[in-house]
């Protein structure tokens, strides 16, 4: 008879039904219940691995000692942090593709609707004070008003989803580039770098939710931001790494009416920050929030759920769901 | 034979279309090509007038002068800034209601995301440079999630609809309190005292939407407010006076859960004014932009089309659309 198989769980605050339902299933190890020599000590008997970011623990020599894992799910939705050259092919790593899509879809919205609306930069003019409202006569022809525009979404998942549904109640029109094929009532979808330069020459408003990998790396750079209208707004919630930083921050000041607005940030040395390499924030036409759609999903534990049900349905021999190509992030 | 009908047009920016077909109808005195003696030398002659706000030559004695005068028509939504008690009851009124929907639902939208999603403050936060995006841990749990929440409306006119529509494709309830009776599907309307009050009491986010009338004057107060869930979002894009400012500003600071969002500011002496009564702008949960949106309208040129058609529906002995019960404004 196997033994009891052993999944890690990396991350606080798993709530107590999935851990009841997971429990039941396999020996949950809760990381933060250990000591590191301890939890270095339980990783051969490791069979699956459930994940927030990468666990400082899971070096290389560590990983080469899990003989036993088959299985990595992420809480976090990108894998872009994985280690994949480390890791065996036989590890099914899985992202948590879908489990934040309305927190980080509502998210996009408000900022789409913050930048067409000039709401930031309004805002921070009347709390200056001495002004009137007749001080602001002339700002309206510089709003933007989104029903009958084009709103373009690059890469439709769960996000693109939601953010299409919104577009389609304000009364827009929706084209989408996507890499694989998708269908939904009310959107138009293009394909391959021609359809991605469509989406971006057409539309009045850009969404960018597609995962970073190896191929969507600085995916829109100076020659894509220049097929843009020049006054469209480029609404980030993916990833900071997929705009080329020093492209944006010139086209943002070389075309005042073009917005950027993210919730997403450039990675330095393998970090998120908010430092940037020009002084984006000293730009009317630039709004950043600090990425915080994503930690609203798992505040609400919806995340933490969905990704311990696939482990679950892992453990049980079922196929798991978001199961990643590894070819996307690494070459081997 | 009847001389000539004339219409008095006092707003700026009269589309070439309109003033044609207008003009195919009636002789068109454009109030900004003459002096102010000559314009008063020709009211008595003026049969209908087109308003954006009230003129400042159509004084009580002037108005008593205009003997053939039977319609007013204003280009802004609301007719609160009419001078009923020195108007003949003869005198038809026309509000502009619907013509600016589009514009300041969609501005009441990115008020109530900016506000949901804390986009202001964060973004300031990160604008004063030393955080890193781990800073901002917790943040996320202050920021509120639409979906499944609850959506009031208060007062469902044009505006009231839109927001409606955006909040139902959100995956939120919808309940609207009216004055007169509605239908539309997936909205609950309640009427009267009670329905006002159940409105406030179970709504996540509230939209104010009515005009400011006799009745709606300081509507919400202490009380109403008291109502209100302890973080619901308040928005409105209505008018300030509907709100008490000491009681709402008291509400702000003893509630810092609570937010409120506005593109409507308070009258002081007749004229909407950035002056508060209270130090509104040093509250994070305050933000105002400086009523941008009608004029977002009246930059697409939209609200004039429709006043002038309405103006011309009249001139061929229809009935116009949005009649204002001066009742509503004035006690003769």
């Amino acid at each position: 008879m196997r033994a009891v198989r052993k999944v890690l769980v990396n991350f606080g605050g798993i709530n107590p039904e999935s851990l009841h339902r997971l429990s039941k299933i396999a020996e949950v190890v809760e990381s933060q219940k250990f000591d590191e020599a301890t939890i270095v000590s339980l990783l051969p008997q490791i069979d699956a691995a459930v994940v927030l970011s990468w666990p400082s623990f899971l070096t290389r020599e560590n990983l080469a000692r899990m003989g036993r894992l088959g299985f990595i799910q992420t809480v976090m939705v990108g894998v872009n942090h994985v280690p994949f050259r480390d890791l065996p092919r036989r590890v099914v790593v899985c992202n948590n593709s879908g489990a934040y899509s309305t927190e980080v879809g509502e998210h996009a919205w408000g900022l789409l609707l913050s930048a067409a609306k000039k709401i930031v930069t309004t805002y921070a003019s009347v709390k200056e004070g001495g002004k009137t409202i007749g001080s602001f006569a002339g700002e309206e022809r510089s709003i933007t008003v989104l029903e009958g525009k084009t709103m373009g979404v690059v890469g439709y998942g769960g996000i693109g989803r939601m953010v299409a549904k919104y577009a389609r109640a304000f009364g827009m029109k929706v084209v989408a580039f996507n890499r694989s094929r998708r269908k939904d009532p009310g959107v138009t979808f293009l394909y391959g770098r021609e359809g991605l330069e469509k989406v971006l020459a057409t539309s009045d408003a850009v969404l960018i939710s597609l995962p970073l990998t190896k191929s969507t790396d600085r995916l829109i750079g100076a020659s894509e931001l220049g097929l843009m209208k020049r006054d469209a707004i480029l609404v980030n919630v993916a990833r900071g790494d997929i705009l080329d930083q020093v492209a944006l921050y010139n086209h943002l000041v070389a075309n005042p009416s073009f917005r950027y607005a993210t919730d997403a940030w450039w990675f330095k040395e393998g970090k998120e920050t908010l430092e940037t390499e020009g002084p984006f924030t000293s730009l009317p036409n630039f709004v950043g929030t600090p990425h915080t759609s994503g930690p609203t999903g798992l505040a609400r534990g919806e995340p933490q759920r969905i990704a311990t049900e696939n482990t679950i349905r892992y453990l049980r021999g079922l196929k798991p769901r978001n199961i990643v190509n590894r070819l996307d992030y690494s070459e081997v």
